[in-house]
């Protein structure tokens, strides 16, 4: 099953068409994605019992975020051997877990503004959360999973590696910089969750080409690591790293510039493609025109 | 005004009492505390009608944290200089931004499971928004916060430096290691926000005592520099960094026991006091007893 967000309504794809899961289920369950995930289990029965996905192709310039507004963001640092190696890092003993801030978020499709400083792409794998986790062993962690989904790590790398120690949440944070989507896609869906082609292209060249079987903690090591730590609760994402090929890690390196095309697409998963263009900075908001002013999250 | 959270209803102290918020505007507000957030402005001024707050002492067992689910939470690194010192960093040139995950929140009083490790104590003054902020300037940011409330920003020591990063979010993000309360205090009883006493005291000993003045970047600068990236949300919570005196800058180092009583206090904000116990690590579900349930986040 395939879970999508349209304008903050929630819909699967079913035979050859999107279905409203609110009218569909008749109220049974909400039209918003994020609260599905707090039934997930009920909600993939229920949606079992309509006609399978007849492999309909969803325009992605229709799609929000899947996941709008998780409570908890955990995104992994250095999770790819030859990662942590092009980025200076060793790999690490335990997972490098920070954040990526709400106000990042952005659906599969459409532009993303490039502040002053170097851009970087970073192709990721991204779990949801679909059941409560705390203190969960590997074996048990796929069944707290609702889906996978695709996720960008957009990086600014001139801030993200000054000052007195990494600076990881606030430099992949710019607004636009956590793509995901098209859709939440089930585990049924994906044939082996833990060994999945990865791949970023810019411009049509590929940049990044892996597999998701060579990440340092796999997905259910992060979730036995991260659940003896923080309770994961339903709606929750993990962004699980990238693999090499980013531009940092390039001689010369190299960043994005306004124009260029990113192609994000996980095997069994889906794609998303953004087109970068120069960003403004904020508006200050001296003569109070902007920030006085409730702005919807985007999403 | 001074904004509680009892046991999920939002209250504020009027006169010699606790008000419910939701009966006394009859149902013009929610009871919902993080909710409020939203509607801040509007809030404060129907608040301001009632009989002022008659110095009411409210038992700190009865609250849990004013601010129960921000959509994001920032917590600031080394912002005070001679804390940077004694942490074995540089003085940062742009504000360490990291998080701590929501469910690290609790109250401010009660006992706090100590993981096996270094924990140590951080007090902190929490700033809380109240009006969206994008690209906020200096002088502007106050306007944008709701109020502050005191808070703890404990952290294992032993997982926060190892690896080949300094992991802040994680290590900070245990179960109960993010202590708020006890009230979110309007700006109106604060005094001068830009120069508070901040105190944290260890079995009555006073090992952190400082003033918020001394902050590398204080709050407006924060908000300013935060709001230039991401958009602060209402509700959101920003923890500004601690004063000198943690544990871990000691000779030799000192780190929190079973039976240990930690008071965080701010002047004019309000104070906090909890009792450190031994925890248990989390249980292991491969009996589906825990984690197929749902957890309810403490808060």
């Amino acid at each position: 099953m395939r879970l999508y967000n349209v304008a903050g309504r929630a819909l699967i794809a079913s035979a050859d068409r999107l279905v409203d899961v609110a009218e569909a289920s008749t109220g049974r369950f909400t039209s918003d994605p994020q609260a599905l995930y707090e039934r997930w289990d009920e909600f993939r029965d229920w949606a079992a019992g309509l006609p399978a996905d007849g492999g309909l192709v969803v325009d992605p310039a229709c799609l929000s975020a899947p996941t709008p507004r998780p409570r908890q963001v955990f995104a992994i640092g250095l999770n790819y051997v030859d990662h942590a190696g092009e980025s200076g890092f060793a790999v690490p003993s335990e997972p490098v877990v920070f954040t990526k801030f709400l106000s990042s978020f952005t659906g599969p499709a459409g532009w993303i503004g490039l502040p002053p400083g170097n851009v970087d792409w970073e192709v990721e794998l991204v779990a949801v959360i679909g059941r409560t986790a705390s203190g969960v062993s590997e074996d048990r962690a796929w069944s707290h999973v609702a889906g996978l989904t695709v996720g960008q790590d957009l990086s600014e790398r001139a801030s993200q590696l000054s000052g007195p120690a990494p600076q990881f949440s606030l430099a992949k944070s710019f607004p636009g910089f956590t793509p995901l989507g098209p859709a939440v896609v089930s585990l049924d869906e994906v044939g082996d969750p833990d060994d999945l082609a990865i791949e970023c292209r810019v411009n049509g060249e590929t940049v990044q080409s892996g597999r998701t079987s060579d990440m340092v903690f796999p997905v259910p090591e992060l979730i036995a690591r991260l659940s003896r730590v923080v309770t994961l609760l339903p709606g929750d994402v993990i962004l699980t790293g990238t693999p090499p090929g980013v531009g940092m890690g390039r001689t010369p390196a190299r960043y994005l510039q306004p124009g260029d095309v990113v192609e994000s697409r996980i095997e069994g998963v889906g794609q998303m493609r953004h087109c970068m263009v120069e960003s403004a900075p904020p508006v200050q908001d001296a003569a109070g025109v902007r920030g006085d002013d409730e702005v919807a999250v985007i999403g």
